[in-house]
Parts: C-alpha cells; structure tokens; sequence
C-alpha cells in the first residue's frame, strides 16, 4: 500500500479522498509536474518549480510550488524509493467548491495531491513505433494542466497499434507526442517545435537541447512537417521518464533507417550522466 | 448539508470523498450532463441521456447512463428539491487507477457523482453584456467533457468585466459561449452555428429550434460571424438554466438595438410553457 501526500498530510493511498467538488474533477481546473529523482535527488528541479509557478500563474491559481522538497523526500522515503530510480507527481487544483465555472469564492483552498512512484523499465532497446493523430486538444498547450483527455484518447490508439506513442499533428506539423517531445535529425541539425502555446516546454526537451549544444550540434527550433521525419536521419521522443527514444517506424513506415540512431543515444547517455551527477 | 450521490451511495457532501487518483481529477477523463427538473420531473430526459451515452462511446467509458431516474428523483428528494425548479448534475468518469494515460486495467469501476441544486434565479430582465475571447477549447466540443478550463478562465474574464458571459470565437466565427448556445436573428431568420465538433449539441438548442420552427421561423444552422452580431436583429444565449436571455451588448458595442428581442421572448416562453407542461 503506497503513501500519498494531500493537503499536507501523509495518508495511505486507499484513505485518501478528495470532494467530487474538486475542480480538478470537475474542470480540469489543476495543473501539474512531475520530477524525477535519482535516490533522494531531484533532477532539474529548479526547471519544474518554475514552470510549475507559471502554471499557476497562467490559470490564476495563488498557491506556492513549495511541494517538492522535504515533503517529496518525505513522500520517497514513505514508499521505500529513497534509493530508487523514481518520480514524484503532484497536483494543484483550484480546490472544492461549490460548482460555477468561474472562480470560487476567496478562502477557497487549493488541493495539493501528490504520489511517488518507481520509473518504469525503459522500452525496448532496438527503438519504438509511433502512429500519426490529428491534435485535438486545447489552445495552451505550454501549460502543464490536466486537460488531457485528448492526450488519453491518443495514448490508447496507440497502444491498440502497439505503438509506443501517438505524434499529434496539427496543420500539416508533428508538434510533440501524449507525453513527449519531438526531435528529427536533418542534414546533421537537430530540430524541435519551437516553445510557444503548441507545445509543451519540457524539461527534458530544453536538456536534451543544451545537451545536443555541448555535443556540437547545430539546434532549430522551428517546427516540422509529417513527411520530413520520413526524410529525416533520426526521428526521437524525449520526455522526463524515458530521457530520448528513438523511433524506427511512424505509420508502419521506417525512420531513420529502421535503426535508433547515434544522436539520440549521445543526448540520452549526456542526460543520464546529468542525472545521476546531479547528485552531490 | 446537501446530499450527494457516489457510487450507488447516498452520502452527506462532506463525507463524499473520490480517490485522488481518479482519472476524472487526473486526466480530465469523464462526461457529465445537467438535466432540469420541475417539481421532480425532468426536461427532455431522453435527449440528455442519449448525448450522456453518446459522449460516454466517444470516449470509450464503459458505463450505462442508468442515473437520471430513480436515483436522480431521490437526490431530489434528499435535498428537498422535489417540489422545485432544480438541476441534477451528474458526472461519470473513467475511475480511479495508477497513473498511466492509456485506459486503465478491464475491472476499473467507472465513479458516478450527482449532486442536485436549486436553478439559480434568472439574470436581469433587461438583457446581459458579453465580451469576445478566443476559443481556445480542444477540437471535441461536442463532446460534455469535464476539459472545461479554458471555459472556466473565459467565464472568470467575463465576471471581471461584468459580463453574463463570454463569446468564443474561433477563426472569426462566433460559436458559442462558455455555458450556452448562441443565436442571432438577422431578416426575420434565426440562426445558430451547426452541430459539429466545435460546439456543444445543446438540449435547449435543440428546444429552441424546435420552439422557433413552431412559432414560424426560418431556421438556419450556420455559422456566424463575430461582425454579423452587431447587424442582427437580435442575439441571445440559450441553455437549459436560462432558457434564452438576450444579449444587448457586446465588447462595449450595443447588439439588437440595446434591448431584449421579440424571438429570444416568444422563444423563452414556449421553452417554459414546455418545462412546466413536462409535468404529466
């Protein structure tokens, strides 16, 4: 039985309940992080708090992301992942009121939620396959908010193709993945979707970026179209949980010759290293 | 102390409690409806039970919208609201399971929450303010998700410009509002955007049409554009707690001549003649 964190207390997971006023379930009117930590110590951290601090700021929720920190190392150590490879998940919701769209009365409390949990085994060595959806979620995109629905839907249709991950597509551009972000290898420069309300700003994607930089890669930051990952030397995911991952087939289509290719392991092996040197 | 519904239960509010990990508050992952009732009886039940099943397929919740019924005229009951003009919201949504974004394990118990209220007291007579914000709502507004943040911050705008309510506009259309459809009557013809994947398929919409073409009216379902508001007739919101109210400004600019129209009237009255004539 895992111990989860809510509203400041400690609680084995079966005993904690939050109202089915929450906005967070009724709204989606919730954002949050999830930060990885290598035997007690987080990775990149800083990075988290502040997007979390502009999440909150984005959708006007007055709360301070002082989550993570004793209360994460606390919420390890409860679940025996002091020493693990594990991550920390927490989410701030507006709280529980009574239910109108727009914001609840002052003295409103914000719900804080928060579990750890062991990262899962890396996927297969020899690289993933990925299918092409249509982007149908919102218009703000950058904030890491629980309106994921559309990102769930997408998730299954991929599993259903056995598939390691959908590439959502909107206007004719690959923008990201459910729960990633999109890199291509051309002509020797590394490419992603530039920050903006379209995509996510991961934590990995900026790491993976100023990895590729100290590697002597040429970086754009400038958005791709669907048929130039099939012309691309390398095609990889990158996200917080799995670091890079290389795709070797998009629509029962190869990529980057079939095979994970050497850029994506370089940024991967740099961010490992980071991580297990964040460590002092 | 109101009385909630959860789970086949009938529980005090504050005793309700769901589980953190519930999809609904996780992933945004649940539909709910809103079903009207006079003095015990509800409006057009059927229609909102079809689009609560049809949202239900949509996003593959194995769950049969058994709710508004039996258990929807207890919850009145326990609540006092037998004799009233009351709502019952009612939410499904996916269940609670460890955190992963694909559909959770066969065997997950979708959770079912309702709760029921008085119908809040109508606005002004003399018509409302709107204001014009960006529709920045996923591609699935047919779909009565619970993705309902950036509804949540386009109603918060419009409260703080003291507005019943914001247009959302998407590519020069006006489309709906953050909680109602949106009409307008230009040459005797009222109009209305068409179902589709960018708006809700409202039940008082529908009513409307219906409450129109009997009255006479020419009906058109096509999409507006925000400059065809400030020539037309009239322009007013409809849905199943307001009915219609007349919109007489927008954006500081005044519509329908800066008072409430014949059409968004006759229309309300026959919407009301039908609630009260539900009663059987």
């Amino acid at each position: 039985m895992s111990t989860v964190y809510l509203n400041g207390r400690f609680v084995p997971e079966a005993e904690a309940g939050i109202s089915p006023l929450d906005r967070g379930f009724l709204f989606a009117d919730a954002i949050y992080e999830v930060v990885r930590y290598d035997r007690g110590r987080p990775y990149r951290l800083a990075e988290h708090l502040t997007r979390m601090r502009e999440g909150l700021e984005a959708i006007r929720i007055a709360a301070t992301p002082d989550f993570f920190g004793p209360a994460g190392e606390k919420l390890l150590e409860a679940n025996g992942l002091a020493d693990a490879d594990a991550f920390v998940y927490a989410q701030v919701s507006r709280g529980a009121a009574p239910r109108y769209h727009a914001f609840p009365p002052a003295g409103t409390t914000p719900t804080v939620f928060a579990f750890a949990r062991r990262v899962d085994p890396p996927p297969p060595p020899e690289g993933g396959r990925a299918i092409l959806l249509t982007d149908e979620r919102w218009g703000r995109c950058d904030i890491k908010s629980v309106m994921l629905l559309p990102n769930v839907l997408a998730a299954q249709k991929a599993r259903e193709a056995r598939a390691i991950d959908a590439i959502l597509v909107r206007d004719g551009f690959a923008l990201e993945a459910t729960k990633a972000n999109l890199f291509l290898v051309s002509k020797g420069v590394l490419r992603t979707a530039p920050n903006g309300p379209r995509i996510l700003p991961g934590v990995t994607r900026g790491a993976a970026i100023d990895a590729a930089r100290k590697i002597g890669l040429a970086i754009e930051e400038r958005a791709f179209r669907v048929e130039e990952m099939f012309s691309a030397q390398e095609v990889f995911l990158a996200s917080t949980t799995m670091w890079t991952y290389s795709l070797v087939e998009i629509e029962g289509r190869p990529v980057g010759g079939g095979k994970p290719g050497p850029v994506a392991r370089m940024i991967r092996e740099a961010l490992v290293e980071e991580f297990r040197g964040a460590r002092v």
